[in-house]
């Protein structure tokens, strides 16, 4: 099985660096399962973090373009790899493979595990609202708690792994004692790169839903039950389907 | 007051070309207030419409920029002339100025004026679960009764009045009759431009909203209140706002 | 066009006087759209003002003498000038002229520019739970952030300038910042006549909706687009019908 | 314990006459409790029955009187008599025993009996969107399967109780075969005194809710328990309380 | 008319002892309408008070047996005596009796008398999220305001009067004031059984619904209704139907 | 990693036997992850298949037990092996290894698919509305399509590959073309182990989810991710916890 985590930004060309790209490689592969080959792309383009909706919509031509190649490249799957699984519905649309949205596997996954569950976000966004028109639109609004933010840009979050940790403790206990929430979910793929899930899962005495694993174990598992998105949710636009 | 309704297609570059966009233009003219000025813009580029969400991904890079010269123009609000609202979220975080989807007017007026409404969309978008998601997201839909389609693309929609009124009667009278529905809200702009909205009411019996309209005077009623988009909802993104 | 903004307390015999009416129709006719006529009609009885579902109950009836009245003077919409939009079910099925609710109307609107709304009240109703029950039933709860009041009497608030300019900049900054809310609903026409709306909107920094003018913009969309609600939502009574 | 059916008619004025206020309160009386006196009293005036927002509206200020002079002769509760439970929240404000709305009754029974329900109606009130906006409103609404006229205006259904029936037993086949009902609720108190209710539901095989007992039924529970409708939820009218 | 209520533990094996049971039978014949006859049976194993689904678990085999002797005793309706109406739709399958759950009859009460209302429950069964996941599938869930909790065990709750009326004074008041909430809902048998409902209620000025009392006059009412619950909801399970 | 896929019936006793529970077994460990190992254990006794709330109520005891069991003897996962979850809270209760309900994983891996799914059920279990009380109380009602019976026992079911086949392709195409759905649910165990899935799905031309392995894959990933079902949703009842 041939996975491919797409990234969503040229990071080679960020402060992040070649040296991150290959670390996140490292840390997919060493998660997967056995028989499973994860690759990681960066874009050509774009910039360097999506902390917006105007971010987000800017990268998505060019992942049109990455998924169709993922498809020709043989891949058994593409994980989109921003939380807010940006483009998810074109992206789907345009190829058979099966395209996994991160933000949505960990949130399915945080409502298997509990009754309620939080987000905690980075900078950016524009808050609870926006969140919560999201998961309505996924169907999975029924159990959301709340949406709290460490507030930091998310170049910062993929470098200050000990400030992330401090301020997920205390959001995270927030979450629990004055949201209800009984799960967590990190709302950002550079969170879930820093390998901190555990310790704060530990830490607060809830499951955290780590998205970049939920992300992978579900494009696993899609692809060993020889599933993909259904075609008839996101048939090939007419004028494709035409030529 | 001057409103900018932006084309999401290179409408010259296609068949219908620029007498179209000309009769677009003054279309939305007879209809604005007093006072109200209304342009017309096409892109450079894109498809020749958008009839999927890969379509409406590939022209809101290009919206972006759109919507920022038409703040920088002196325009009051910018309508994006698609009913899908490609983009909306993004390019509200981009200005100041009122951005209008045609899309949410059209429904949020449906649902003040009964109590069930049904969507008549042209080919392609994949389906009552498509639209339900994204009704969900908006907040509208407790009122939704159903998605019936006319099954033609929409370049066919928006030359060939006759097959769309016939297609909008069968169509319009299983809505009311089957779901129960009591209001219908033309799903395509193309639809809208037709003119024919007020003849199918009349025919079916029953208020149908022309997304075209909806959007123009929304956007005229936003300008008119000193209103626009919340920008607590849709912040700058923080690298633009940093800068 | 011309509208009639029927008044729901017979204003000219209580402490707001004659002078009020006519500043209500100033303030409204310089909102109006150019070839916009407004009028204001007020009741013959009933409460000063409405600030129970009881003293709602009250003036439907003569509400509903009004709007058939309306109807055959040659208005082309009805305004019904209580936020609470009383009996307005019974007033559609009455007449085919547009009978706008201008709390339905504020609300729609408040949807359509943010993503939570918070509602601020006067004095009355009842609480949170009876303005949950009144957005549901109207499909517009999903964004519903909190409902806060200003804890004064209509009378007083149509009187006290001042005062409510004060209580609405600390209530509409805990509705941001405590409720998560991104756009403000005045929940009371007199609120909306004291002509603050603006002023508060700076002030807390995201939009405030203004049931007057919401509703009044809202009566020329639909009267400019040919549309009223729909008779086959509110059909005429049988025995009316009959007769 | 003493319970007032209020009838929302002036019953001896139309073609059921005081004969059928009679049988009525007969009906009534042979169903209540041991200890349970009942009393049956109609308008002096209004529409002869209520199949519309409009008619609804008429009788809610003489029912407000009536509701406070049963208060005053010491009634223990209050039943509103029309299934549509007319100005229900504006009564309740006036006084401090029970007012209990039929129609919420039956509809809380019927959900608590079974996992959907269906109501049947009679001419006239709008169709699926109003009741649906209604049980949203009582947040009753997850259950709803379907609502079902018998097509018969009030007064004929008090009058036939042959055609009634048959059309009761097609309508509750069809209910329960294609909307998936395990439950059924009449949605009229002149279908409810009918007294067919028993034989309806062993026809169709589910329970058949009568709104007629279901009131009553609820009325007694409450008084029983000591309770009443909440003044926090529905608290005296401002001016009231101040006088 | 006579009914049961069936105790969810071995009660007279429990500290409460023999007396407890004996106590609870008159308390339920007090409150039983006149020809109604109320008789208790306590489990002959399991645990000595349900605080978790295991315990809820645990109990319903034999529950199970005894709503079928019930049957076969010819008693009219059992009602489940634990607020978590453990086992309900399989109890439901077994029998044309009327099973009631108290929990729902008392959530269903509660959503009647006002327009937001708090659960108060004892120690144990997992928070806020459980109850909210019940409270949708019952389709009650849209007038919740809150789960507050009196961090007490069941057996002590039965036995600390005075600790409770304390507790629930000072948790009724937050409800109320913090949560919105305008009636309470006693979220345990136990309490219930203490007497204590009207004091809380006249302390608070809310409406305090007993689920002991909610549930016998439930059951009172459907049985005097000649109703039960549907078998279509409810089936005998195939094999069983079939032997 | 050890999973445990425990049988929720004595099926070695059954007339699927002994040999159908080591096919289940190498069903599943063919389907597995290199590195997990599958067991799979059936229970002492209890009905040969559960078709009703009233069989899953049964088997909730001994279930208890088993899972403890899994714990001590090291077992990472347990899936119990029944589409309705059967005392999914309770044993989640009892343990900190995941508990994993392979109904709630198959529908939140259909809701992440497509659009709308619906469930195909075998006899048994009370329809629609039962369906859509536990979807609700899982959280994914909200895109819910349709339930559609095979009607055929669950043993039945296990033998009959041809007749269900041919079944689920009528069904199945059922629920695309009138119920909208996009995405297919196996609702019964028995069905999944028939390893059918995929044809049906290439014949529907929709995803078909096997909640067999749907279950395996959640519980592999849940593992691999270090977590379990959250304690804070689940709680160690507490009179197990004070001990």
């Amino acid at each position: 099985m041939r996975i491919l985590y797409q990234l969503t930004s040229p990071m080679e060309k960020t402060v992040l660096g070649a040296k991150e790209v290959a670390r996140r490689r490292e840390f997919l592969q060493e998660r997967a399962a056995a028989g499973c080959q994860v690759e990681v792309r960066s874009l050509a383009d774009g910039p360097a973090s999506i902390e917006s909706a105007y971010e987000a919509a800017l990268v998505v031509p060019e992942l049109c373009q990455a998924v169709r190649r993922a498809e020709r490249d043989g891949f058994d799957a593409v994980i989109v790899g921003c939380f807010s699984d940006p483009g998810l519905e074109a992206l789907r649309e345009l190829v058979r493979i099966a395209v996994v949205g991160p933000g949505a596997s960990a949130l399915h996954l945080a409502a298997q595990l509990g009754s309620r569950f939080s987000v905690i976000s980075p900078l950016g966004g524009g808050g609870l609202g926006r969140v919560e028109a999201r998961l309505r639109a996924l169907g999975v609004a029924a159990k959301l708690a709340s949406v709290r933010s460490v507030d930091m840009p998310v170049l910062d979050v993929a470098r200050q792994r000990g400030a992330v940790l401090e301020r997920l403790g205390e959001i995270g206990r927030s979450a629990v004692h004055e949201d209800h929430a009984d799960v967590l979910v990190l709302g950002c793929m550079s969170m879930g790169f820093l390998g901190i899930t555990e310790e704060v899962g530990k830490e607060i005495g809830v499951p955290v839903v780590n998205p970049v694993t939920a992300g992978l174990k579900t494009a696993e598992m899609v692809v060993a039950m020889g599933l993909a998105h259904s075609k008839a949710a996101y048939p090939v636009p007419p004028k494709l389907d035409a030529s």
